[in-house]
């Protein structure tokens, strides 16, 4: 007998915990995303799943019973966690997807093609800083050649832990199906456990290297400074007013200072916006009012900027048709959240994605959370999706 | 032959300079300020004079001519930088010191007591966090079984570096005359090369803890965040506009954010105020009208905050006899920098400060500057003040 999806999870719940903030840590390929990893092909093998990785930690755990053949429904999603995360943005999806495929054994389904459960790495670009790592590389959306030489912190480059290049994992894949926690309240508004995904919203992560002039912090008059911390300062506030007024999403949660001493003012000030908008046009627009904001305090305080976009995505749209048919009476929401469900339904791989309600709609945070009883909901929906998809003609 | 003033420049210049920035790097107990020690032990020995050092790293040179007796006149500076530092905050008051007690010789003058020529350690803080640690301990103002614990980036402590403990270098002496690089432009102003120091002004360091909640940077609506970085950027406008208004200083130069990723609100940032005043009422305004807008953003942002004072200097006033009586018709100026020579002066004795003009006014930084001739007029007010002091009645 397997785990049912109350084992799965309690098996899940103390790894990588903190016990000081009761967050998650699971970067990729660290001790504690590794001890998932090793947990999922147990799982797997547990079932008599054909276990099958490519050469940069991405793994697809297949069900191919007789008479399954052709291209094969695929779902899935994450174990890594954003430092100091919550338990259920990426795990939930696995967990669920496993209990789907158990619920159609009990059915007594005859699938007419392969089901694939599949783990992504390096989802939340924690450790090297691109998000969708796994899946970008997978569907050849990044090249090895660029993915090798990203870095971690300390210096250590993917190519250091992963082998890299060679064959993805998807070439037989016809469809996706991701399920995942609500990382907003929109099902909360909606009063229900579930939900599918209309797109996911443009998005844009733009670095701002503000420059001054470093100087003593306590013989500088404030007139002779050339201090990037206000024009950072200014521009925060500003990305903040702006994303207010457009209905769209603006955070700075990353500052570095250099030199960094109490006791000097800073030579300069890197600065990374998150922003994220329902249209290009809205995301554009966003990023042309910060800019403008910015370089005006800029010529205030004689300081310099340049903004560097590190990465811009553009409105994804899952598969209406795919969509609508799987969604029935459930209701259809955007998300501002990028997913690997994103990733392949921009690489033309029809995708479709599932939400289970999050009471407060906090996420990458400790508090996160989705009831026992919105679980179960998701997985029966999942299930239901993936008979739909596997028996269809 | 002794080095002259430029011989002694020009051996110091390379020693610990980027390469890339042209900064110096001279943390205490490393191998360019060990290079420096050196070569100040050196210049003792060509001199003739006797080495006298502590256990904490702190040396006196003693010129001990026949005749002189009773409590010694001081003078000297530091030879540590902060990181990326400049070339004349501290090793100019030493090269001024040697030079001074040259042209006192030259002159044929005759002392009554001893000469002492100081280097204090670790001045910047820049290694072990407590600025003047080398003078603290010294004195008596910083106990070794404090100072101990001390610890490093890497974490070594001091106690792993220096033996300390044991008898203090200041027992015998009677009086400090310290010159410094002016960390401003208020000689410039007065046009005027060298000046002398009134006193310190009040200087407080406080640590802002801004805690609000952790969430997902896409999917959390602004309305529905608690982003401490919106209060932060407040806290650090108002800084700044309080004391352009106050004729005070105050600076924001190290900020940590927590969780510190691109793709999250943050839940904490802490920030360090820097700030000075030119009185004790002065910085304590400050203080009060920076914290109460702070704690009104928090309330709009729902945030908390929490200030720590984490040290808070009073106003140091140098003897004004004793600087009245040197000055004659020099300038005498306050500053808003700490020295060793503050912290001799609150241990009691008697003491006086002499800048050197600095055309910029940058300091602690690559950039920071003394043209020759003001060096050299720097050495020659020193030579009238140590003659006049060691000759009086």
């Amino acid at each position: 007998m397997v785990d049912d999806l109350e084992r799965m999870w309690a098996d899940l719940v103390p790894v990588g915990r903190s016990a000081v903030s009761g967050g998650y840590h699971r970067q990729p390929f660290l001790t504690a995303e590794r001890e998932l990893d090793a947990w999922f092909a147990e799982q797997a093998a547990a079932r008599g799943l054909r276990l099958e990785r490519d050469a940069t930690g991405n793994t697809v755990a297949w069900w191919e019973p007789p008479g399954a053949a052709g291209p094969g429904v695929l779902t899935g999603s994450h174990l890594d966690s954003v430092v100091d995360g919550g338990a259920f943005d990426g795990p939930l999806g696995v967990v669920s997807a496993l209990a789907a495929l158990d619920v159609l054994r009990e059915r007594g389904v005859r699938p007419a093609r392969p089901l694939g459960v599949a783990v992504f790495v390096e989802e939340e670009g924690s450790r090297f800083g691109l998000a969708c790592l796994g899946s970008r590389l997978a569907t050849g959306a990044v090249d090895w050649e660029r993915a090798r030489e990203l870095r971690d912190r300390e210096g250590t480059a993917l190519a250091d832990v992963v082998e890299g290049g060679g064959p993805g994992l998807l070439a037989g894949v016809g469809r996706y199906v991701e399920l995942h926690v609500e990382q907003g309240r929109d099902l909360v508004h909606r009063d229900a456990a579930v939900g599918w995904g209309s797109g996911i919203w443009p998005h844009g992560r733009y670095r701002f290297d503000l420059s001054g002039r470093a100087d003593h912090a306590g013989t500088t008059r404030m007139e002779d400074r050339a201090d990037p911390m206000l024009t950072f300062a200014m521009t925060a506030l500003a990305a903040n007013k702006q994303a207010r007024l457009g209905g769209a999403r603006a955070t700075f949660g990353r500052v570095e200072v250099s030199p960094g001493g109490t006791n000097a003012v800073p030579g300069r000030v890197s600065a990374w916006l998150d922003a994220r908008a329902p249209t290009p046009a809205q995301l554009d627009a966003l990023l042309v009012a910060v800019e403008r904001q910015a370089g005006e305090r800029a010529d205030r305080d004689g300081t310099a900027l340049v903004v560097t976009p590190e990465s811009v995505s553009g409105l994804v749209e899952f598969d209406a048709t795919l969509t609508a048919r799987l969604a029935g009476d459930l209701p259809v929401i955007p998300t501002a959240a990028g997913h690997d469900a994103g990733v392949l339904a921009a690489a033309g791989i029809p995708t479709a994605m599932l939400f289970v309600r999050n009471p407060t709609g906090v996420s990458h945070s400790p508090a996160e959370h989705a009831e026992a009883a919105d679980c179960h909901a998701g997985v029966a929906a999942l299930a239901d999706a993936l008979q739909e998809l596997l028996t269809d003609g």
